[in-house]
This record gives structure tokens, sequence and C-alpha cells, in this order.
């Protein structure tokens, strides 16, 4: 047993290729399918909107893929990234569970995105792409890609979730500090914005309407192309680096998680840190994996496993997931990262074996929990990382409880020093817990395709 | 050479003694003075408002002064803290130039702050104390404070410069997640605060100022003892950490700065990057030291060498300093951290002896470069630290320009996460360069006590 608080893995043991949990799932992941005609998805269909390697990397089930070099030389200014272990909450909790988390709020942008930011721009890049249009909810993504883009002389256009665009202007910010250009949406530069404006004026936006806006831009462009910060399978392949490296510094450490957490939007972080632990419980050691969702957008644990789309305005493919429904739009809320009707397939996957229990928490006993992480850590955690905080601090509790020593490794997936202004609300006594509206749920599952297969 | 990009020290490298340069100075410093009877300043003059330890600390020419193992646990949260080779900003000034960085931006609080901090927390603690208070200026260092005390247990009330207040609520906000409390100075709680308020209703505040209300806040109360983020001897002790992890981090890179910068508000951030290299200086080795301050409050380029208070009111002892006088009140800028008329006695007395370079640059010049570095690296810097960094790249230019290839290592003093307003303004070309008023200056030079010694 080691006594250190924080491990780093040195930069030559940063890895050299990615994992795709895909390649391990005792029974394969349902396809991707096309919008139209219901076949499964082809890397060709693909390729309007992505570089040819990504559209490859999300329809593989190739085990592992080798990380481009100049990925690895841009991945070195912040991976691998920092395990802490949580000694002083350990101690203020009074637990004899042991508390690690990744660190993954030292990156640039403040958050594990840029991990799939910068892989997904080298390709783009490499292949030519001239600009890359995106969405973005609490801004993570947004600040990411930007950053990306600068690094590999990518012109990048953000439409940004309106009320995120209004509770953030610093995310904004940062934003064109890496040169991008940010645009709040629903916006009139395109027919899916226009039309939701025209039925609902005062929305205030959602991530899926953001994707049909960002995707019509690129589709409409031959330089352009999109990117997704979460939920399809390249992006969560990427995230892999979360769990490998995590892997390897809990061995440093001379211990290994009983329990894995991440919070869960789109999926990405979480399987990123889960997707090592996942092939493990596979081969059968006993490891709980928790996904930590926000009662208002509860997506894993009230959707349904079907077939739907990604965004608001059915231009993606169909991706077989744990959906609330696309036209579902939850409830403002101060985790924009969280607030998405789908989840990844891989996550939904995950879920639908059983490999993966789910939790749920209202923001207000999150936003309490990320206080205290604050206090004992001196680290303030993103809104969306304290559900995966909550989750851990409860874990330890029942430990303490049942008088068991388990170990416990959640991924910090951010800061939250762009989202102060939600602190501010929590201390002033002005944050509610958003309602679940379940007329809306059986409304947007009703509208759900029927892909018959 | 090594290849890496950030460079850790292992914990157990984490120094155990903090180093005092006031040992090593050829002609000894300048004692502190009793603002009342001029005598040179005893460990109980200064028990009023400070603990034994720190009093002592205050006025020690001993070389090496131990850590204690509670402070040095407290550390271990982000220290040792990275060096990073700037690999990427060299390749974009396309310079032979070698550049370092020590990210003192990873701590709680985002900057250098939390190194004397805690240190002073602990020792209010060890002796009875129950509540601290203290003045900030862009919020660094209140936000420090607030985090220390949080730590051990103490009450802190945070008097912050008026302008700053408003224009950084975030800040104000991170205070309070730490459990401290936040007034805009100056007030109406005070003698001093009151004094001014008739005289200048709508005053923007200064460091000085609220220097003023926080010491006369702690004398008041028995219980109540006051702490300094800057300019004393005992933080620039507690701040030699940075100065002396990145001389251990550098050997680990193999290589050794000829070129070491730092900002310089109170001086405290400068000193402890500085203050190893200086005691090299001392002994004969060729390394430059520069300070980088703001055009628009350059204390060691236009201030004079001489006696004066730490602040507005004359409460506290009258040190020997480079000073603007304690009446000046310097422009508002983005960079509340570097708004103080005075400088460290210990900075100041390393600039009278020859052993420092100065630099001013106009703030908009600092955010060119800040803006420059955020691509770069990734990193978005503090408006303070961009000093050092546009110093540092005008370095590299240099080295350029005449084909040498220097190295240089300057301290990034913290990130800028909660200064994004700053760089709103500066996107927008809403950001000017305040002027220097030399009519203030004049005036408040003839201001100065006559010490007569």
């Amino acid at each position: 047993m080691s006594d250190e608080t924080k491990y780093f893995l040195p930069e030559d043991r940063l890895p050299r290729q990615w994992y795709n949990l895909a390649a391990d799932f005792p029974v394969p992941m349902p396809p991707h399918r096309h919008p139209a005609t219901f076949q499964p998805l082809t890397a060709d269909d693909l390729s309007a909107i992505f570089p040819r390697t990504l559209c490859e990397q999300e329809l593989t089930t190739e085990r592992w893929i080798d990380i481009p070099e100049p990925v690895r030389e841009i991945y070195r200014l912040w991976r691998p990234s920092p395990l802490v272990r949580a000694r002083r909450l350990e101690k203020a909790l009074d637990t004899p569970a042991k508390i690690y988390f990744k660190n993954e709020s030292v990156s640039p942008a403040g958050s594990h995105k840029p991990t799939t930011a910068v892989a997904q721009a080298f390709y783009n890049k490499a292949e030519g792409t001239r600009r890359l249009t995106t969405e973005t909810g609490a801004g993570q993504w947004g600040c990411s890609l930007a950053f990306a883009g600068e690094v590999f002389g990518l012109e990048v256009e953000v439409y940004m979730v309106k009320v995120s665009y209004e509770q953030k202007p610093y995310r904004r910010a940062l934003m064109e500090t890496y040169g991008a250009t940010c645009i709040p949406s629903p916006s009139t530069l395109t027919e899916s914005g226009r039309q939701i404006l025209a039925r609902n004026p005062d929305t205030s936006g959602s991530l899926g309407i953001a994707i049909s806006e960002a995707v019509e831009m690129a589709v409409q462009r031959d330089d352009t192309h999109y990117a997704l910060g979460s939920v399809l399978n390249h992006v969560c392949i990427h995230q892999s680096l979360i769990g490998l490296e995590a892997m390897a510094q809990m061995e440093m450490a001379g211990d290994e998680p009983d329990i894995v957490i991440g919070c869960a939007g789109g999926g990405s972080n979480l399987a990123g840190i889960a997707a090592p632990y996942v092939r493990e419980k596979i081969n059968g050691r006993n490891v709980r994996i928790i996904g930590v969702e926000p009662a208002s957008c509860p997506t894993l644990s009230k959707g349904r496993y079907a077939y739907d789309f990604g965004d608001t305005a059915q231009l993606t493919p169909l991706l077989m997931m744990k959906t609330l429904g696309a036209t579902f739009i939850p409830p403002g809320s101060h985790s924009g990262g969280l607030r998405y009707h789908g989840m990844a397939p891989m996550v939904s996957h995950m879920h639908d074996l059983g490999y993966l229990e789910v939790q749920a928490y209202p923001q207000t006993a999150c936003f309490e929990a990320a206080v205290q992480f604050a206090r004992a850590e001196g680290i303030l955690p993103a809104p969306e990382s304290s559900h995966a905080i909550r989750a851990a601090i409860n874990e330890a509790l029942r430990c303490k409880e049942e008088g068991t020593e388990k170990t416990i490794l959640f991924n910090l997936s951010g800061h939250g020093h762009l989202d102060m202004s939600a602190y501010m609300d929590f201390f002033s006594g002005k944050m509610s817990d958003p309602e679940f509206d379940t007329a809306q749920l059986a409304q947007a599952l009703s509208d759900l395709p029927e892909v018959g297969v």
C-alpha cells in the first residue's frame, strides 16, 4: 500500500492504443441503422459528416486502436491525468472505505472532453476538413473542440444550448479565447432551428436541437464536418484512456476498485472510466459499475431501450440506446452536460447486459456533495461531476454503516470554475430540483420511430 | 536532455524546509520599524495581529525553516506543482529559446497563494486563534485563505477591494464555497473604511484600504488574527517552495534557467520562484531575474526605496520597500492582484542590490500574450500571470532575433477561469490601458513618513 495522495503515470506510459469495449461484449452491440432505410449503417453512410477514419472507428469491433503520434503529442499537455486518493474526504466521512478519483479537470478545457476533441480534430485535418461544427450544452465540449480546432488549424462553429449560452457567458468567452465562434441554439441560421423557433419561440433549447443545427450546417458545406462530444462509439473509445490510465495508476497505488462510478449524460466519461473494468467484469471479476444521472433527466432509469435518433430533427443515424425519446426536452438545470435524451449505445448495452447499476439524484443533493468535496479536497467540481461525487459519498457512507472497507474509484470529469453561478444559486437558496415530466416522457416515447427490427 | 512535457516531483521530494533568502543577502535587509517609535520591530510588536511563530519567521535570518508535517500533508493535495516545458509555445514563436513554466494554477484556489495560506492558518490554529481577517484584491488570496481556514477550522472574514468585488462575483462565490465571509471594501464596519468613504464615497477601493480594515478588525478582537497574502517576509519564505521545487524539476529536465521571470504585485510569487536562483546569483552564477509589473502600477520602476506603511490608514509596521506611497491609489485594472502601492521588502532589497531587473507592460499587451499562451498550451492564465508570460515571450523573441538559445523559466502564478470577464473585455475591444498618474505619484511620495534613519 502506497501512502501518496496523487499518482502520476510517466508520459511514456501514456497508452499507445485506445480500448474498444465493443470487442469484448459477450453479445454484440446492435448496429446503428440508416435513418431512412433502417439498414445497418455503413462507413459510407457516415462519411457525409465524419472523416473516414472516425466512420470506421464508429463501426469497428477491433479491440485496440492505435493513437496517432501527433494526438499523443497534444495529450501530453495534460495526460496522463492524475489519480488522487481523497484522504481528507475519507476522514471527513469517517468511513473505512478508500476513495480515489481520476482528475480529468486538469485538461485545457477543464474536463475529459478534450481527449476525444483532439483525436477528432486530428483526423479531420488529416483528411482535408477546413471547418468543424458542433453543439454544446454546458460548454465543456464546445471549449474542448475550440481548443482542438485551434491546435490543428480548423475553424470551429459551436451551437450552444440557449439556456447555457445565457447562464454561462464565461464558457463562451473561453471558446472565443481558443478562437471559435459560438451561436445560441436554436438559431435562425438553420432550417431545424427556424422550425423549432416557429413552434416554440421561447424554448430554452436542448442538446438534441443543437445537434440538428450543427449537423445541418455540416451537411450543407463540402469543407465542413460535424463533431460530437459524446454518445457515439468513437467518442467512447477515445475516452477509454481515462480507464486505462486509472487502472495503471490503481496498480501504482497497490489497490483495486470494488466500485467504479461515473456521471452519465451522453455517457462518454462513464464509458471511459468503466470500459476496462467492464472488460474485467465480463471476464468474471467482481466489480460494481455505477452510472449516475440527474433525477430530472433519468435516461437510464426511466428511458426505453430502443432505436432512436440522436437529435430532435431526426438527421442522425438511428442508435440502439436507452432513450427518453428524441422529442423529450429535459427541464433546465445546472448540469447542462447531463441534459440529453439518449445514452451512448455502448453504455446502454452495458446496462442492458447487466454490467451497469444506475443511480439518479436531484441536483441540490449533488451540490451538497460538491461543497463537501471542495472543502475536503480543494477542487471545485463541475455540476455534472458532482453526481458522481454524490454516489461515491453515499457508497462510502454505506461502507461505514456496514463496516466494510471497499475501494471506490470515481471519475471527476471536470471542474466547476466556469459554473460558479450555479454555486451562487445553491448558496442563496435559489436552486430547486426540477420535476421530471412523466407526461412529456409518455409523449416522447410514443414518438419513437418504429424500426421493427 | 529529457523530452517530457511535464515534470512531476514525487511527493516524498516535497521540500521539508522553506528557504529564507534573508540569510544570504551580502547586505542585511533593513529591519521593519515600529510605526510610532521608528525603532526596529520586535516579535512582540507584531504579536497583536500574528501568531508568535509567524512573528518570529518575519524577523528571522535563519536560512532554513522546518515545514510542519500537517502543513506538508495539506500541500500534498496539489504540491509539488508541475514544471512544464512550453514546447508548443516555443514552436509558435519559432524561437531557439527553451521555455519552462512552473504551474501554480493547479492549487485549490488556482494560484500560488494557498502555499502561504495553509501555513498561516496552521500556525494560527496551533496558537489558539479562532478567526482570521484578511484583504483580497482579485480574490485569489481571499479564496486561498478561505480554503486554508476551512482546513484547520478557523472562521475567515475577507475584505475584498470593491472594484474586484463587483467585477468578480465568481471569486466571491468560491470564497463562500470554502465557508468564508466576503465584505466589499471600503466598508462601514471599520473606522478606516468609514473615513475613506467620508472623503471619497465613490472610491473603487484599494488593497491598502482593505488591509487597514482587516487589520483594524483583527486588533479589536482577542480571538482574531490578521493574515497577509503577500509583501511580508514570512509570506515570501513560504513561497520559496515554488523556486525550490522548480530547481529540482529543472534538474530532472536536465536543464538550467538563464532567465527567471515572475510577475510582481506584492512580490511573493516573484520572491518564491526567484529566491533559490538569487542565492545562486549571489554565489556568482550568471542568471537574470526579471520582475514584471503593470505599467499602471509600476512600483519597482517608478517607486522610491523608502520606509512606508503597508496600508492606507498607517496601521502596519513601517517596511523598507519600493513604494509609490501608501496614499497612492492605482487605477482600476483587470490585474487586481498587482494593484498595490508597495513591494515585498525582500524583493525590494533584491532590486536595490542589483539582483533584479524590472519590466513593465500595459495590460492589453499582457492579454495578447495570455491568448497566445492559451492557444498554444491550453491553460488560460490569470491576468496577473499574463505579465510574466509577456516578458517570457519577449525574451524568447529576442533570442530568436539574436540567434541565442537561452533557457527561460517563468512562474505561471495562477489560472484565469474566474477572470473571464477580463477576457470578454479584451475580445470586445473594451479593454484600455489605464494611465499612470504621475501627479498622484508625486503627491503620494511627498506623503511618505519621515523616518530619518
